[in-house]
């Protein structure tokens, strides 16, 4: 069929099995060839396939409610529900977006992109249907590996008290991005293994209804015999004890067996987890056959051979790569540096670590809050943790990067990626807030490079420092491709660099607007403003000395941050201005203002948001004419 | 014996049974006596007395590292470890902090205040000692309530699955601070009840290496077998499938019970959960007899009888009560409020809301980012979510705040309970990060009342507001018992409150420091100095039309805040300032400065930090010195 004219998911219930089978090819030709233009989650979308289709067959979205845990997995759902024809725009600027969004589509009840927030989202909903008297499927569908983060075992403990009507799709891959770590992926291994659910335990419910009460001591022990037998008959008893009916494992390729378990599942009582095995990559071989998470999520690659798109020349390093790469080298002097990931040995690029330093390399899987804790465990023991993170995902462990290491003022280094803008996974992965939601903690060192050569002195740095926490920043992507220095040096904390002299105005800024600084500098050199322009390396502390010596010149100042200007570096420039009481000192900020930042290819994003070299010439053009004014 | 001249446990190896229990009859009776002075936390500390010693007496502190979960329950532990004298200073100002404090004692290897870090902390410790191959056990020691927060059901899943040595001790007295919820709750219930631990693991285990291997599917079946035989005698099976052995229950207060199951835990390879039953307040009658946590930590009481020492005159309201009754009186009215706390019905005091509306009241234990998602789910469905937490705890769910309430713009009402320094709970509890992590999450509205009449408009306002997420901090304690109003007002969002004119200088400032603000125009009034002050009772958004005609006027500003000054109130009145070219705009800012503050009387604290009366005074004298020099 066509799927541009699909308008709503109704057509799917007339459709027979053999049919569904035709349309679960037709949509993987679809997805494969599209995703081989604008690249996207083609390893997640593959997988749930035949998953999606059976849900809209057999529920009502939206009055049934398909939360997708993460998000990334939605694009058959989106086709289902109107919006194949947006398919070329897949998460470019203004296009459709690579996670559900609510101003997208009706169907799309929950938004998200970061991990394990569906059932929570799907308790909340849940507590509301049952209020408001309405009848309808709640629905989260939630990966193996996103089922470790805290909040969502947080919410199988409270679903699994409060005992409300719930379907949670356990959509098990094996695999988060990378392969998934943990004592509840080994459960899941086993329930695996264990051989299809036989209907079995109705049966045996009504069985061991039948065994007489006893009292006393007596009662207790016949209670512990028919949860053995329980667990002899049943699998799944990890979820059972929580409260939850289990229901699987049953083959997610397969519509009679999903329909099946819909149909029992939907006249369950109470919350029910019904353990879907699904194959990551199903029907694109190169994808199919992946086992480390390289096809969870790529660029443009060639349908025939599954090989990528390459840029027409070698890029330099990857950031990531920089920077792990860099502490690996460190750990083969200093035997205290331990890395710690929450599940993203891949995007970290940790595998060259991993290799070489297997014991002192942990993948904790997506558990945020516990790695940062773990790493200040580890820094009580006078070790170097290494804490590789997103800035994204940093949010979650805003309390243990508080409470745990800060306030103990422990020697955690925290290796904050993905900083800034990072473009097509839209706003709920920008990394914008890092700087001002750590900025205000005491005891903390922030720090970005300009380029990957300073990166490596401020690893060198970091993993020197013996006073306290350190992070950097440094973006997505790929370095600039300067030359490298043989020999660590070690970065005085809180001094600054002066990149170019200059008298009119001084622009302070750090990181990825460094080129955009010295590009206006150039344009206004040339129209006769003299332009200073800092590298403001350390965001935390200040490089007071240099500021001092602004203010007494009263030379007027922009900051530019590539991060929230609400309570950011600018605004920290303007506390210590005004601290010291130079209250008449121009300071203007360049940034990124008070809203949620869409996805789209960075370059667009920030000539929306005014984040451009003619804005800085704008900019500096008004302040150097209030000091020429004053002067 | 002489508790106050013990220096260290050491003296406990050589004691009998029989002398320990007189020393847990000692060390109670000190505890119930200094506590009835001082205040503190008498529920939990009576109930881990014999724990306590029974630790000591057979782990080697600090080699051995003990990490108390929550931290609250170190008092025995401090005892022994040398402080004794120190407790007429209990959580007072300089005195004995009421957790564990690194610099008081080398047995103090973790410090905490906010629950369930101790597992991954311990982790940190265990990959630590590890790697170094070192001997020394590592225990954490975790209450039930704990267990559910979702940082250590983390680490139960990542410890479970590395199997390092560790020795978990589970504090189980079926209370954290009020009554547990939850499944994990239900099947530690389950565990309770099961009788005594026999001894019959082992031999279960080598009875079971003997059955043939089998190959195929048999193999499987074996394997099931094996496991329905081992749930058949032995419990703890939701542990066991964690990945730990689990041991137990055993009488935390039966000495010998105790050790057996330590010689036990110290042979087993491997991470070990020992599940420990204790009775909270165990030897005091009234707090033994507790059933709601009024006993969990309290002030100053009587001995003989357990009545709380009352103030002279009766206290207005509690905050927590003026905002939750409010709350209540909505909902008669609108059935869409729903209220949420994660384990603080008492504390948030939504006793009577919860009598009234017991389907509409939902406790979902320790589980922060689970209670703020739960939230966002039910404004999804249009419901009027009222999510009662404290500032401090709110931490723990920043990326729930941003991610799932503020970027979908979800019309949340966040009650931030205990903002601003809290006393004698001291660091780890202190509510001053709250402004400066949420102001720069867009779409969000902030608010703090200046009292409790403003305080009900304010709640009224929030619960009536469509526009998106709304919050307001109040202050821990007690309102200032001025007169309430009869019917609700909205106020207008973003609109401050001019509490006395002046025209030298203007203070803008909110809550807990109006009354100093206040206090301080008298007396400079009184100088000549005429000082405007305003009630700043949105902290976003900003009175933008009052902040224009300051800055248009040329007024001088002092902003006050009772929150960390680095991105706070002041530092967005900058912002907007600078925003606005206001280049020459005096402003000065007072606030909590770069430093966690300890415990203590808050008016000690405010003192220390410099947030007083006479501080205002001179800030304003220099700065209307400016006004007049430039005039």
């Amino acid at each position: 069929m066509d799927l541009l004219s699909i308008k709503d998911p109704s057509f799917l219930k007339g459709m027979s099995n053999q049919e569904l089978e035709v349309l679960s090819q037709e949509i993987r030709k679809f997805l494969i060839e599209k995703l081989s233009v604008t690249g996207g989650h083609i390893g997640p979308n593959l997988g749930v396939v035949e998953l999606t289709i059976a849900l809209h067959k057999c529920f009502d979205s939206p009055n049934d409610k398909f939360i997708w845990d993460v998000g990334h997995q939605s694009y058959v759902h989106k086709i289902l529900t109107g919006r194949a024809c947006d398919f070329d725009t897949l998460r470019q600027y203004k296009g459709l977006c690579g996670f559900p969004k609510r101003i997208e589509s009706e169907h799309d009840v929950w938004e998200t992109g970061h991990s394990s927030t569906s059932l929570s989202a799907a308790m909340g909903m849940a507590i509301a249907r049952d209020l408001k008297k309405e009848n309808s499927f709640v629905i989260p569908i939630i990966g193996d590996g996103a089922l470790t983060g805290g909040m969502a075992l947080e919410a199988l403990n409270h679903i699994g008290h409060e005992k409300k009507n719930m379907i949670v799709i356990l959509n098990d891959n094996e695999m988060s991005i990378a392969p998934n770590v943990g004592a509840i992926n080994n459960i899941l291994g086993q329930l695996r293994t264990a051989g299809k659910y036989q209907w079995v335990k109705d049966e045996l419910e009504l069985l061991l209804k039948k065994v007489p009460a006893v009292g006393g001591k007596l009662a207790a022990t016949a209670e512990r015999i028919k949860d053995s037998l329980k667990y002899l008959f049943v699998s799944g008893m990890f979820f059972e004890e929580m409260g939850f009916t289990y229901l699987g494992p049953v083959d997610g390729h397969d519509y009679e067996a999903l329909f099946e378990n819909f149909r029992y599942a939907r006249k369950t009582e109470g919350p029910v987890l019904l353990h879907v095995i699904t194959k990551k990559g199903k029907g694109f071989h190169p994808a199919e056959s992946d086992t480390t998470g390289t096809w969870h999520g790529t660029g443009p690659y060639k349908m025939d051979t599954g090989a990528f798109v390459k840029p027409a020349k070698t890029p330099p390093p990857a950031w990531s790569s920089l920077v792990s790469e860099t502490v690996r080298k460190l750990a083969r002097e200093d035997e205290r540096i331990v890395a710690i990931t929450p599940a993203m040995p891949v995007g970290s690029k940790l595998e060259g670590f991993a290799s070489e330093f297997p014991e002192r390399m942990y993948d904790v899987g997506i558990a945020e809050q516990h790695a940062a804790t773990v790493a200040a465990g580890l820094a009580t023991q006078k070790m170097k943790p290494f804490l590789a993170i997103y800035s994204t995902f940093l949010q979650r462990a805003y309390d243990q990067v508080v409470h745990d290491i800060c306030r103990q003022n422990l020697n955690v280094f925290i290796g904050i990626d993905r900083a800034g803008l990072v473009g097509a996974d839209g706003e709920t992965h920008q990394g914008v807030f890092d700087i001002a939601f750590l900025r205000h903690v005491p005891n903390i060192v922030l720090m970005m490079p300009k380029d990957e050569n300073e990166g490596q002195h401020m690893v060198y740095t970091a993993l020197n420092y013996d006073d306290g926490p350190i992070a950097m920043r440094f973006p997505r992507g790929n370095g600039l491709g300067v030359p490298m220095d043989e020999k660590f040096e070690s970065i005085p904390i809180g001094t600054w660099e002066i990149l170019k002299e200059g008298e009119d105005a001084a622009i302070l800024t750090f990181g990825t607007t460094i080129p955009m600084a010295l590009e206006a500098a150039d344009i206004l050199g040339k129209q006769g403003i003299s332009v200073k322009v800092v590298n403001a390396r350390f965001i935390k502390p200040l490089d007071e000395k240099m500021l001092n010596q602004l203010f007494f010149n009263n030379i007027p100042i922009l900051t530019i941050e590539e991060a929230v200007l609400q309570g950011g570096f600018g605004s920290s420039v303007l506390e210590y201005a005004h601290d010291k009481a130079y209250y008449h000192q121009a300071i203007d900020r360049m940034g990124i203002p008070d809203q949620f930042i869409e996805h789209g290819d960075v370059n667009s994003l920030l000539e929306e948001i005014g984040l451009t070299t003619s804005e800085v010439v704008n900019r500096i053009t008004i302040l150097a004419r209030k000091k020429q004014k004053r002067a």
